[in-house]
């Protein structure tokens, strides 16, 4: 695969989990009666990485996010030359799905851009109003287990094949942990997308959901390496 | 497989799709108290492409979808001279189911036609009356990213067998995005059973959601095609 | 493996159907502002088939339903005569599930058998209130539908592995579908339990619920063997 | 894998599974309108299970539950001399995300530890009034059956790969059954984190969260053992 190739597949995959996920969130979430809730929001978050990872896994690895990239260089699979390509792809690929979800939403006759577009936060910015203590500890832990449950599902003692379903539920269950913490980011660049468009408490608050998901990434990838790294049998440094 | 057998498959196909995926949405959505929301009929079109998907990928690839067949070929994956075949095949099989839909629907005490049957529209068809623009965009878009699914999924570096998963639950994603603005389609066979029992707004509707779906296929089997071209073992075009 | 083997495990698998499914539906259905409602009764009905098709499909072909075991004896794959010690073993499985969760169920100060325990039945013991031609065309229609994709999930043609995940969530499918209808049967042995526990309309109403499912399966088997039966390589006929 | 590896591996894998299962219990479940339900919860339990064992069965089996550890040391599968091992590694690992799931709780400023941290009980400890027989039972029964899949989804005969997803959604249904009754426990380990939080009531019935998963689990591996003894290939005691 070329870098362009990698580029392309990485802002792609990008864009459909901000579109879908914070789709999800901002259309279909508080739908009177039947709308789907946190539930359904949790499920579509995880089914952007399940789907995408199936179909550009063996093009880019389908990180989608910042926190995976380094954490998967902090666990030894990917090469530090590589990670601004994908970062800046990844973030680029983020902000043009929240325009287009704005738009979207934008022609419902009751949609307000006061009603957020799925912006991470805390204190007043999360919806449940959790402290930011909370919020740093939860973005911590969620991103290390997330790019722990990276790092042992494509390891290569793992089945083979079944790594994208893995880590798509992960991030289905981090979103039934976490949306009333911080509406669940776990990801910088699924963060700055929506904080873009929508600006004031959301934009402020990004710092946090960029440290946090990036310690946590570091922390996941690095304690899988050095607990597990005795019989490392992975063939390349692409993920899977 | 013969022709005949193809075209049987995709037909009985079909019918699962409309039958099983509308059939939810008109029978079990908005049960009081207990009704499966959209989340359930998000979970029901999608379960309808995994289970038939692993029951008759190997006959006849499984498309039900004529978005998906037009996708698939201009992905190189589907010979043209096969196009009618399979979508005639398809709007039977739906047509069929949506009048079947209506019969049981209609041995509820409280069913009446003026609730629908689970047919897409925009503006005053639109649940959540979005106007056009937001409909022709989200099912373009939404489209696109189905066919581009099933493209990698499908392609020969992906891990074999998980195909069916992966399209099934991207379906599931879609609808979770997407019920709100036009009650989903990305499948003009499944927008043109309903409509044709219901006659008014969703007949007149209808364009859109051949329209639609149709460009949106298009644009995700050439997108494909093009950026991962250079190494493609597909062995046949049969799809998976 | 023995006959007794496989009655054991088809009892055993049969009795986890119905005290999971019944059970998800009598005790957490509609429990007050937490309760799991239709979606979560299908997909536990769903689960006991994904679950104990991967605990003991070695076993016996884990077949857990009449209607399933006479469909693949009409698709060619079961022998007439281990019909019997199936069907018997399905049903007394069944009937000791719904006593067991009677007392259970009766541990609960609220609980009352005029709730009932997830019996299947039309007219008055619809959910909905559906007549008796919807409950007879949807119970048929979909356990044939049940039946194919049995057939051919588990055909050599199709990936292996993949077929209790989609046969499990067929039954989930199924169950999205047509809880309001009926609350679902498409399998004899687990409308059999119930009735037999809570009597009255269930057990006077039982006759459908052997009648469609079986004449269901046997159209769902036989459907599959004629239309792909010209390359069946399927080496045993214990399924899978 | 050194015994270190394992306990670590166990450690943090029970961690999650008490972080993630009651996270989502305690933090989302009864989020007004767009809270999970018990539906997300059982979900959430099932895929902390689900994704773990992707990740660390390869090290540890991913056992995360001393009824799973000693049941498979009655089908066995598991040498004697490694139980104390693991299971103190699985109670630490619950203690601690217990702890840590209070801290990021009381972060909000509606939370109060007399809401419980989903806690496991009966009688007035049971979110449904469920007396001390039903909860005797139903741990029973659910954490045999969950012994007996873990056995046969991970035996010889059964296709490679697919045990985590049956043993992960076999957590689900077993939630979906039976959270009215007890808040589910199957896991001595679960229970003990949260009742050495929050004291007092869950603490006294702790005792009936160790006996009745580690009865349940020896039936159940004992059971499958007896009744496939005669043909198990599987060539390692580690499980999967």
């Amino acid at each position: 695969m070329t870098n362009i190739q990698k580029g392309l597949a990485e802002f792609i995959g990008t864009f459909w989990l901000v579109f879908g996920g914070c789709g999800a969130a901002v259309l279909a979430a508080g739908f009177p009666d039947l709308g789907i809730g946190f539930l359904g929001v949790a499920l579509a978050f995880g089914l952007t990485v399940v789907t995408m990872a199936y179909a550009i896994g063996h093009i880019s690895g389908c990180h989608l996010n910042p926190a995976v990239t380094v954490g998967l260089w902090a666990g030894g699979r990917f090469a530090a030359r590589d990670i601004p390509l994908y970062v800046v792809a990844q973030v680029l690929g983020a902000i043009v799905a929240a325009f287009l979800l704005y738009y979207v939403a934008q022609g419902s006759p009751t949609y307000d851009i006061a009603k957020g577009l799925a912006a991470n936060g805390f204190g007043d910015g999360s919806p449940g109003h959790y402290d930011v203590w909370s919020a740093l500890i939860i973005e911590m832990v969620l991103t290390a287990f997330f790019v722990w449950i990276i790092m042992g599902s494509t390891d290569g003692r793992a089945p083979a094949g079944f790594a994208p379903l893995a880590i798509g539920l992960a991030l289905t269950l981090i979103h039934l942990i976490a949306i009333p913490v911080t509406n669940t980011s776990v990801n910088p660049a699924r963060s700055t997308g929506p904080a873009l468009v929508v600006g004031g408490l959301a934009l402020q608050q990004l710092w946090l959901f960029w440290l946090a998901p990036l310690a946590g990434g570091l922390v996941g990838g690095w304690l899988y390496k050095t607990l597990g790294a005795d019989s490392f049998p992975k063939p390349n440094i692409d993920g899977d």
